[in-house]
């Protein structure tokens, strides 16, 4: 079972937006066993685009496409699919309801015929009804593979994928089971990680696969199990996180993809019934808002104070003016008042503060570009500890935000 | 001048991880007049990679490989090159002694194996020397192709592309010129904007293409010119884009990508010498780490309370309980109350006030799943309006953010 992905869109090869389509599509399929061997971005040409299904045509078992559907015109997807497939674009009844139903009934316009048009689909293709847009998905067949053509537009593409592609795909197909654990570790740097886990690495299995997946605070390591029996996988993976627990233990905050430091804190919050909040100033709010893109988060944390002017910390935080004059607004003492100043205000068991410059100038602080302080209040006391985390801006916030919620999860745990 | 980027590495293919790379470098690429025909992810596979390459060969002037570079044991891209090239890995004397100093001087641990092997490069490449990191870029040629390949961590291929490829591509190939004008519209959706401006758009020039990218809340249009008269095609899109403006100019808020509408705003702010701050619930902080993603914010924008829970509604921004316990926390009067309560704590000319609940689960609020109330506080009173965003909470959080600094950016635009 062998699936490529082609994304059509010239917005994506001039870089202007980042394709989350093909990664999303990619992580559907590897949850039913299907292993995507190929993602392709190409453009809004019609030679392209049949070059390129050409190319795929009897390699692959399934050809996904996104793109190329909404009412504009730049989208030339439908009818080049038609071409190749040598159909003829009818207008499909159901849809051609829906899409009036949608215009004139929920948006309360007069239907135009860009609307209308976009109902027309190739007469041998079975429709995949788009209950949450304009633009129909489409599956057809041609010899070996089968072709699947989604809108582009994020919600609709996975409202299409979950609800009519993945069932099709189950009772079309035997796939064979891939099992993946991902183990999310902070704290450790890639290579001396590698070094630590080296020897368990080589007595891997053949059928478990290891990769290494940095990125800004954290490494994730995901293990992969391919083989007919589930059962044999899953036991194989847990024997060997198992193992990975004995000799990296403490920097193992949390397992797979849902298991984010954000998420696996909200948990440990909830369960022991302690509340948190916030001080921010360089973080500008972004640690409260990782904590409440968590659903249920009101449960545990109560709110934050963004006190990115300095009045805004002495009138609100009460931070003694004299002390941002004397240690300067980004120092550990200015740190340390601002998160005792939010866990008295509003009654929390715990409370984080961030203070820094996340650059890209010195601006009106003293601290060099990259600095950030944060403070930890608990209730037996309060803990600071000055970083560098270098530029860019968006990486030093990022940076403060892993480092802040790492910091409080490992305390909390330690009692 | 045509270029192919090539993304190895199997956390793509599954789906765990997005890839930005490839948008960096396109872009990069666009800005030099250099076109990306097609962008392919393929697997850390040694006969994968090299069907790849030798599909690309004479086909592209130039081909781009990033991944598959770093310390750890699931990187085999290096060796596969080398045997593509029919080449053998040496190592390059100013890269071990980078590796060396950056390992033993800054992390102050002693070097090892894993280390010491990122220095190994085909002897045939020109290395790119790698100053943020410790794997070298390398600059291949093979018959008419240039093959680059740099590491997969994006600020260390950033520095690269930026400080050796784009130099190095500028010296080799005569370009064509490809203009691009980015118009961000807010407030018109995608079908009802194509009619508007359809007969705009049917008199287009040849060489100018139009592209709608549409996404929460706004749409952005791209023109793109292409020809080898830098100045025509310079001349032509001002005139298209001041045709435009005649027709939808009041749904404009911005040109190209940097010009966003936290930008925007925080440009007017700053002109006018006008001040902002925030009370949030449902958007949990994010319009503050939005409105502070921008360098200088610290000039117009005071601060948030975020207001997760009703008591912090209640004490800090002194919300009166009986409002809350009357008209439920999702409502017009409570959002109204929070808006004129922090534009009073933190003296500012403006507010905004977040209220609402963004799922998936009704929880204690009375409101719909995905109900938002968005209130405006300023000089001249109080405006408030409810919207339904729908779901999902990721989604209804991106919405009300967008909606909100739309709101405040067309109302002191009026003024």
């Amino acid at each position: 079972m062998k699936a490529a992905i082609v994304t059509i869109g010239d917005e994506i090869l001039i870089g202007q937006i980042v394709d989350t389509n093909s990664s999303f599509i990619a992580k559907s399929f590897d949850k039913i066993g299907i292993g995507v061997f190929e993602m392709l971005s190409i453009s809004d040409d019609k030679q392209h685009i049949l070059k390129t299904l050409s190319s795929l045509q009897n390699t692959f078992d399934v050809v996904i496409i996104t793109g190329g559907l909404g009412p504009t015109k730049d989208d030339i997807t439908k009818k080049t699919l038609c071409e190749y497939l040598g159909d003829e674009l009818v207008y499909d009844e159901a849809v051609l309801a829906h899409v009036t139903q949608l215009i004139e009934g929920f948006f309360k316009r007069p239907i135009t015929q860009i609307n209308k048009d976009q109902a027309l689909v190739p007469s041998k293709a079975q429709v995949l009804f788009n209950k949450v847009g304009t633009a129909p998905g489409m599956w057809m067949e041609k010899e070996n593979t089968v072709f699947i053509s989604l809108p582009g537009v994020p919600y609709e593409m996975k409202y299409l994928v979950e609800n009519e592609v993945i069932p099709r795909l189950i009772a079309k197909f035997n796939r064979p089971y891939i099992l993946h654990k991902t183990i999310r570790t902070y704290g450790i740097g890639e290579s001396l990680l590698a070094e630590q886990i080296e020897s368990w690495e080589d007595n891997l299995p053949d059928f478990v696969k290891l990769a290494y997946l940095p990125s800004p605070g954290q490494v994730r390591l995901r293990l992969s199990a391919r083989g007919n029996d589930e059962k044999q996988l899953q036991i194989e993976l847990d024997k060997q996180v198992e193992k990975l627990h004995q000799i990296i233990g403490e920097a193992i905050v949390g397992f797979d993809d849902g298991e984010t430091l954000e998420v696996v804190l909200g948990k440990l919050l909830k369960e022991k019934g302690l509340t948190l909040s916030t001080a921010e100033s360089c973080t500008g709010g972004k640690i409260a808002a990782t904590i409440t893109s968590v659903s249920g988060s009101s449960n545990y944390f109560k709110g934050s104070v963004v006190s990115y002017a300095s009045e805004t910390k002495v009138n609100i935080l009460g931070v003694a003016q004299e002390l941002i004059d004397r240690h300067s607004v980004v120092s550990v003492e200015v740190a340390e008042a601002m998160a005792l100043g939010v866990q008295k205000l509003m009654q929390t068991d715990y409370a984080l503060a961030t203070t820094g410059n996340a650059g890209p100038n010195k601006g009106d602080a003293d601290a060099e570009v990259g600095t950030v302080v944060i403070a930890l209040a608990t209730p037996n006391g309060v803990y600071t500890e000055e970083f560098n985390f270098g530029q860019p801006r968006e990486k030093v916030i990022d940076r403060a935000v892993t480092k802040a919620l790492e910091k409080i999860y490992k305390e909390i745990l330690k009692n």
